[in-house]
């Protein structure tokens, strides 16, 4: 499904891109990358490598429950941009090795994710918290690289667009 | 469609809520509210007021550009809270008044955002910009909010989920 897989896909891509930006910003300008990926918008917000685990967990998450599959464990151990980028590839491969049939009926499904107390319908829980909160954490990432002054714009976020002409 | 006007419509009313907020706060602190309508996360990227605008441009180019509809002109002339809050309600009035057979056949129609030089599918439209930047914005403002000290939580960007037990 598009909605699904190519959009998360495409984001995590982006995401993995950004981080290469950080580790070059912080090489030029010869500070520690651990000191961005301890940064953070506000003291009771999740620095930068939390946000990139959060987008992962979300998407994760997400494919796992709209297509009711089991998904990888992910222990949110990472402390590099190496583990980073492993663990976006890890969420890529998982996320991507859906089938359009995976998904079939997801919309109207009933679907309870794992560790809530309610549960609701496919399309309310992807577009009113999936898509939200996946999107939520992949722009807090940016915005982190972005306020710490890494050379990065808006178009580094979109990305690539499949024009016809 | 619900991709577009329940996903639209829903964080639009977020975004007011949230202005709604960020006025108390100001008022509760003794502070001008402009002082949280210019601020930015970084000195080149745009401040709040700018961010509300464009989570409403956003929402109407997309809705206007897959439905082939007429959009209203917005000016983005907004200053003041009460003008970015009238701003998001024609916003909502806009995307509410189309109708699901409005969007009928929209991921394959081959679309042109205007002023833009390419053209791509509408699904490719739609989720590789149209959803990617309408959340941008919108999280970017709510980045603002709460870098400023803003008293708002993830639960006020979500909002309420339609449980159904």
């Amino acid at each position: 499904m598009y909605a699904q897989i190519t959009q998360f896909t495409k984001m995590l891509n982006t995401l993995s891109r950004l981080l290469d930006k950080a580790q070059k910003h912080a090489e030029a300008n010869g500070f520690q990358l651990e000191a961005l990926l301890n940064s953070r918008l506000a003291p009771d917000m999740l620095p930068l490598t939390n946000q990139v685990q959060m987008v992962c967990d979300t998407a994760r998450l997400a494919t796992s429950v709209l297509t009711g599959k089991s998904a990888p464990v992910f222990e949110d151990a990472e402390k590099t941009v190496p583990e980073l980028k492993a663990l976006i590839e890890k969420t890529i491969t998982y996320v991507s090795s859906m089938k359009e049939s995976d998904f079939s009926g997801w919309e109207e499904r009933i679907v309870a994710p794992p560790g809530w107390s309610g549960a609701f319908l496919g399309k309310d829980y992807f577009y009113q918290h999936g898509v939200p909160n996946f999107y939520f954490h992949m722009v807090t990432a940016y915005a982190i690289l972005r306020h710490k002054g890494v050379r990065i714009g808006k178009m580094d976020y979109i990305g690539q667009l499949p024009f016809l002409r």
